[in-house]
């Protein structure tokens, strides 16, 4: 376990934040070696603003990613997160051949920071250039209705490569997630992000799709993104989560759907915390897209959730193995 | 009407629930004749455990069900239904010659009753197999916020027929809905299961898709399952539900949608009660995806709503001898 | 702008509305010239009955749309709206030579105002027919729960031409938004209907598609609409809504998802109310279906933000003659 045995779990990562220890737990299980400390947390402080440097890299097999520092490009790209009020300003640099840019769902930006040909807001190739992200909490319109504030499980993507909508730089992995937090916002122990894409989770095809681990009670933060030209569905086996803001209810008066099966479709994203096994125990559980001829086709993964200690539980070593050499072919 | 004259309605079925009498209605419109009196209605106490026998048979025409007695099996299977705290025991006998089990959306379940061939948990042919399948309230998280407890409109069906995926049996009818509701949800007179499987419903094409049957004024329970491998969207004429858990609000400040038209995509499933002609009167309704080609290909249904007393209302036998003629061609 | 300067924003139409001087502005951008006075805004009073006749014209380039008197069709059709508890008396008047008629998602109707050959509800060509809509408050189911009203952003289209689902109708533009107000809703500034229909956008393609304009801080109210065969998400740049009924949040206990992309399915609508440029200033701001085939393929228009004063922008000229000038096609 990566927290104090016996700190409440939601505090945990919280502290560790505070000290910069945590950056690589926040950026999610495609990129845990950053070398920079503050890399994917939120800002420390109301409307404080964050400067960072992203780094566009051609990856082998024809991939392009996103990363922290020069080499460390991953797909997806690094989670990043604020507060709602933060500024984050987003340096990026331009390091291959090819026109790209990066634009953010769920955030304020000027057109200048839009990421989109339309606005002339791209990087050349070798060009560095600057976006500035800003966020809000929500203000009154009228009587007891609010304007929403920019709290959301939310993604960023290329939007200039191969067409002015960015779809080779989609298809070829420029993508990532950006969760703004409202304060108070309980924080996970760990995150995964799923990236949804045409046949493939992160651009990748079972066996070798991710198999996200996390240790018995651990809570997990799930951020779900669709992108690509093929509609899907996101199921996880064995776990649950409130379709709202969260993944939490409210009390007992929130009347959102509780599901475990959701549309995630191109251009959307939702995210949620579980405990890992709460109430049904370790083991290896499916997570996978349920349109069948997906699945089947190789959009499926493995959650390994470990003992509490981190052993492996009965049966999840058989149950990889069993993965890893299926083939998704017809069961004779 | 299947209850007492000016006994509250959302009371009526309880009542009778309790001694065991309105099995049939809660097994849906597909299985009328069900011989075990306690199938399919939730437990009858807080934490219960409930043990059935579930078959499954083939059918004629390739078909393959789910049924709670010898020879009973039907497409979609009975409507399965629990209380929040309540457990199901679920003896899955294999009576045909294929791999197959049942894993089900929304509840607790350990790897060995996850029904996926990659926990080894499945029925070989001729097998019986016992799946468990817990539930729960919700608990808090921290703060105001719960982990959502188990109530929802779920569904079940085979994860081992034809691929790791259960492709082959999902497609020939081994599916059905699973109810887990919180104490004090209103039960309803009647339950209807539309399942939206490729270009059919309940594996049948127009004009022999079914047609549901209520009385006007009756508490109707819809439960929408999605499956296969396309996109729908489940469109009930004249009625209307809120997007939420139970498709009621909560009061004036419950911000929930209310839709009469909802995506119903493969893994997916939602539920909602109406009152048959509520404000709109009895009549011949139409249920269809709203995607033209599959409500044009076959995939439309009747909701039949007759008088308060069951007799005809008029116009509603044109309407059905209309639709049972039509063959879905272009209109001249 | 179009309100007083120094009063509410809110208050400012629905001030307006009662003197029905702001017709038009209920009737979107693209049917900005008609004459009734009273087309398409709300009913005055509570429980009121309106009448309006509508015109069933066919258009060049094979379209075919509604409009609000003789040679004003338009696609969509005028946006027509009510507040909960109204009634609209609709006399359609078919001047084409095809079978068609008015099918209205939300509100109650008997089978003879369906719409739909299968209640015979249609107007033949040439002739003359008239659909009554009601609309109604929530009312007490039981206990705290209430069996909704209808208020929301619903639609109507052809359920008659070519085929019994209207499959011609609506692919030729027999489509538009229909609004059910509840007391006490915030109005809009300025109304905006975008209806995704196979690859086009109120059946156009870009750069042809609509560009809608709003001032700076001006409320718009967007009506999205989905029909046809394909799937959908919408997208709009730089603004941002709660997913429930208004758009907007109850309160900071209101759980609903902000989004900026949203599944846009055959069948389904939604509406929201954003503050144009809110947090990010005017400008060209992209809305589009965020599928990636059908972005590049011409779902995409411009939201165009100008200053408070009506003036253009820096940018946003270049930006238009950018969208009007590029061909979709893959960038060199």
């Amino acid at each position: 376990m990566d927290h104090p045995a016996g700190s409440p779990r939601h505090l945990s990562r919280r502290s560790l934040m505070a000290t910069g220890v945590l950056a690589a737990g926040a950026v999610g299980v495609a990129a845990p070696t950053l070398g920079n400390p503050f890399a994917g947390t939120p800002a420390q402080a109301a409307g404080a603003t964050r400067r960072i440097t992203i780094y566009a890299e051609q990856l082998p097999g024809g991939l392009f990613g996103y990363g922290l520092a020069p080499g460390q490009a991953t797909v997806p790209g690094p989670v990043l997160e604020m507060y709602e009020g933060d500024t984050l300003e987003i340096t990026l640099v331009n390091t291959t051949t090819q026109r790209l840019s990066i634009h953010p769902h769920g955030v304020d930006y000027s057109t200048d920071s839009d990421g989109s040909p339309l606005n002339a807001s791209f990087n050349n190739p070798g060009e560095t250039r600057t976006y500035v992200w800003r966020s809000r909490e929500m203000f009154l319109a009228s009587g007891r209705r609010f304007m929403p504030g920019s709290a959301g499980y939310w993604h960023y993507h290329d939007h200039a490569m191969g067409t002015d909508h960015g779809t080779a730089g989609v298809a070829k992995g420029l993508y990532g997630a950006l969760i703004v937090r409202r304060r108070g916002d309980i924080l996970p122990d760990k995150q995964f992000t799923v990236v949804f894409h045409d046949m493939m989770i992160n651009n990748r095809m079972a066996p070798n799709t991710p198999m996200f681990e996390a240790n018995l009670g651990q809570r997990v933060e799930w951020i779900a993104i669709g992108h690509g030209n093929l509609f899907h569905t996101f199921h996880l086996h064995a776990h649950r989560w409130a379709d709202n803001r969260t993944g939490m209810l409210e009390g007992p008066a929130d009347p959102s759907h509780v599901i475990d099966n959701k549309d995630l479709n191109p251009g959307s994203s939702f995210g949620f915390q579980v405990l890992a096994g709460e109430g049904v125990g370790p083991g290896a559980w499916m997570y996978h897209c349920h349109v069948q001829t997906h699945s089947d086709g190789g959009m499926a993964g493995i959650f390994l959730v470990r003992n509490a200690d981190g052993s492996m539980p009965p049966g999840a070593e058989e149950a990889i193995h069993r993965f890893q050499g299926h083939t998704h072919q017809q069961h004779g």
